[in-house]
């Protein structure tokens, strides 16, 4: 209890950052954190660091083996066990970098090790999720006025709805801000009801823009509606639906309309894009040394879950960066047998937030991109997975890179790619501009996001920004019954009248006829 | 020009606001401003003042003679003549007061005389707006970064599209900000793009919440797309869809979500309810003194529309006045025949924004509500027409106010609604509640609105929050293109399917017959 008093006192006394109004920093309360893992973590940590700097006391809950997950210097850690050791997660962890093998399996090889790996990291995901869910010990002395989480695992959600008041009635939980980039086949804008138009909002993993021809736009309505998969994610949909409808208050998107199309958003979703660019701290001497030279350079970074790359990519990148003047900053932590020419730096880990580069190659991760996008500099893309694929077509599309597959890639195609975003100029500018756009919001995102998650606090939820959507079923809310009514009494009074006029028109007939 | 200068120097040495951003301050501008008249003009004015303080050059183009438009400290105005005088715009405005004669003419009278109100409104509207829009000495004069107007008048926007680079082209216009509280048939949300299902979105004029019955969703759908509406408003529509999809850069809606019900909202759209709640003065010193006592007092006003009201209605709140301890702050310009009670003071204007009263009784305007709301002050709303119906209902659905059909009032109706406001303690709670959840955002209203204006000079428009939704048909929008070539694919399967069958049904039959 005194190093939590200390930690407290010490976040009042030091000089306050600019809170978004004065009225957010009179209220002090208690947040609870159920972080994810991995890149995820890297927004949620920011809001948790500042929310306890602001002096609210904030608890994050880790397992005892994680990837990122740690202390911080303004947020209380409870590590809770779990049945696995460090040699286990690497084994997890390895698996990521057996997608960037050369493709000489078979196609049902292929497919069998794709499973087997969604497999070990489902399993890996269950048992870190079990290892909290049934700790009743830990969850009994929890408790807390929110809770900040990322719904992309509901382990967070539950452990909110157990938490919750009147937790055996299963409808309440403690008020719950959400952090997220999005989820599988936009389940996230479902549970919220946000309308989303598949004539012009692209859905993920297709690719497109939010201008589409006919076919796409098949295509696109397909992905939305596609029968298999509305069944398979039937009954996830209406888990989260519950874990995001009624207990979420404030849902944050890790994005913006710099890397998004506009579309239409719901009152309880804030845009944070660009949470994780905030700070720039001045770089080790000796880096800064070495990274100034008339050229430049160029930082590249395919994100913390690729640590190892098979030797063949490996020497295309290595061949690459001996044909350029610039000199390159490469964030690896694997095995390189061949030899690194003298322009290229390995560092374990690459400040890339503080690196002002000419060029910037990059998986794509949303976190990565706004790190590029705010010090405005022009990338090479190379997804991986995940909505990394769509993240790089919508910068392709404003022009501010090059998008390469890393998969067929050889080195003439990298440094194709690469002295295009070195020497085209047009880059640099599309990057200028959409950067100014990017940084010019009335709100900093991590203030917004501490904004919110002590609105969330102060109000107790954001009951009075639920839209009324949630209390229909879908046939109510696409008034389907009144389109059904309208339609029978439309034909009801058609066919009536059809029916009068035939009368009549028989009648006059036989009148006629009689006469 | 001198004063000019004048004027800009005193902006920049006056202390700042605190601006929303630290870059929105390096930017200097032009803003041209044609404001609406009335009860339009206050969020406009706040703006205009507000960004000339910050130093940017203001200029409002005004009538020569109009209701409330004038000078303010820190923008020029600019006036352009008008076809007629004072005594004409009066028998105008006068109009507005016969709508409170007691209804003992006919149906058809009242029609008739609703028509030719409707006509002389129309024909006074109309002769203003050419009087600038041919007034072509001045509109060449014009030479501005952006216009800020009210949309509810297309005058501004035509302006906006004369002085638009391309003006011969007819497409682009100066970049323009729209500042309006909602349009008739919700033409503005449709010409933004913005979705607004019928099944929990209410219409204006229908007076419901988000929580409809089937009866009343029935009527909510039939609003939204009666056809002979559609067809009155078809050309309209277009032109509104022209005026603000093409030109409008941003649109400011005077309201928020607790005023209005949680919908979907496009990017460009920004809340900006409350703007003209900013500013709180001291009182006049005997105004002060004559309202401190212990029961407190009741402000009432009917807004500047109606200044004057039938003998049969003020005896009616005079009889009502004389039976409550309260004072009564009643802003009223008209003529009283009968004795005033001495709790009563009849006023020219009152600063409703500067009076914590006991109870507001009010026209329902959402200027007056948001007021009412920001000092927590529980309500008697008595709507005349407009959108006031529709916001009083809102409030009596949160619990803050009742609402009461001025047309048909008594002195036992208007007492029993006032004695319930000031004596029953929920009215007092939940518009302190609403109050505090109002008053709670990341960034003021009025900065947020110049805010946004700065950004829409600094970056010649907002082109990058325009969701793709305009460069589609309706057709295309609802993708029922994608639709029906889906259905004819899948009946087209079903059919040849059935057919095969058939076939190889009657084939095998055939064989066993020869067999």
């Amino acid at each position: 209890m005194d190093s939590q008093k200390t930690r407290t006192e010490e976040a009042e006394v030091s000089p306050a950052r600019n809170t978004a109004s004065s009225s957010s920093s009179s209220f002090l309360g208690n947040l609870l954190v159920v972080p994810m893992d991995g890149s995820h973590w890297i927004g949620i940590k920011a809001i948790a660091e500042e929310m306890g700097r602001r002096g609210h006391r904030v608890t994050v809950l880790i397992p005892e083996i994680s990837i990122r997950l740690g202390p911080g210097k303004y947020y209380d850690t409870v590590v809770y066990p779990v049945p696995y050791d460090q040699a286990y997660l690497d084994s997890v962890m390895s698996s990521h970098t057996d997608i960037l093998k050369k493709e000489t399996e078979s196609i049902t090889e292929r497919i069998k090790t794709r499973f087997s790996q969604f497999q070990k990291i489902s399993n890996f995901i269950h048992i870190t999720a079990e290892g909290l869910l049934f700790n009743d010990t830990l969850i009994a002395r929890l408790d807390f006025d929110a809770m900040l989480t990322d719904p992309f695992l509901p382990t967070g959600s539950l452990v909110a709805r157990k938490l919750g008041e009147f937790w055996y009635t299963g409808i309440i939980s403690i008020p719950t801000v959400n952090v997220l980039r999005g989820m599988l086949f936009s389940m996230d804008m479902t549970a919220t009801g946000c309308p989303s138009p598949p004539s012009y909002v692209p859905r993920f993993f297709t690719g497109y823009t939010d201008q589409m021809n006919f076919k796409e736009r098949i295509v696109n309505t397909l992905v939305k509606c596609v029968l298999l998969c509305k069944m398979i994610i039937k009954k996830l949909q209406s888990q989260i639906n519950l874990y995001i409808n009624k207990y979420s208050d404030t849902m944050y998107n890790r994005s913006d309309f710099t890397l998004d199309f506009p579309r239409p958003l719901m009152p309880n979703i804030v845009l944070v894009g660009g949470i994780n660019c905030d700070v720039r701290n001045p770089l080790p001497e000796d880096l800064e040394s070495w990274v100034s030279g008339e050229h430049g350079f160029v930082v590249f970074t395919l994100g913390t879950m690729v640590s190892d790359m098979p030797e063949e990519i490996t020497s295309i990148f290595l061949e690459v960066f001996r044909q350029i003047p610039q000199k390159v900053i490469w964030r690896y932590t694997g095995q390189v047998t061949s030899s690194i020419p003298e322009n290229v730096k390995m560092m374990k880990w690459v400040p890339q937030n503080d690196l002002l580069a000419r060029a910037f190659i990059t998986h794509a991760g949303s976190h990565g991109l706004f790190e590029g996008l705010c010090h405005a500099v022009p990338m090479v893309m190379l997804p991986l997975g995940g909505d990394q694929h769509d993240n790089a077509m919508r910068f392709v599309n404003k022009g501010v890179g090059v998008v390469l597959d890393i998969f067929s890639i050889t080195t003439e195609i990298l440094l194709q790619g690469l002295n295009q975003v070195l020497h085209d100029i047009r880059y640099k500018e599309n990057v200028l501009k959409l950067s100014a756009l990017h940084k010019d919001r009335p709100v900093d995102p991590l203030d917004l996001s501490v904004y919110w998650t002590e609105y969330v606090m102060r109000h107790k939820g954001t009951e009075h920004l639920k839209p009324a959507v949630h209390e229909l079923n879908w046939i109510q809310y696409l008034c389907l019954d009144v389109i059904a009514l309208i339609v029978t009494v439309v034909l009801t009074s058609c066919f009536l009248t059809i029916k009068c006029i035939k009368l009549c028109y028989r009648k006059l007939s036989k009148k006629r006829k009689q006469d």
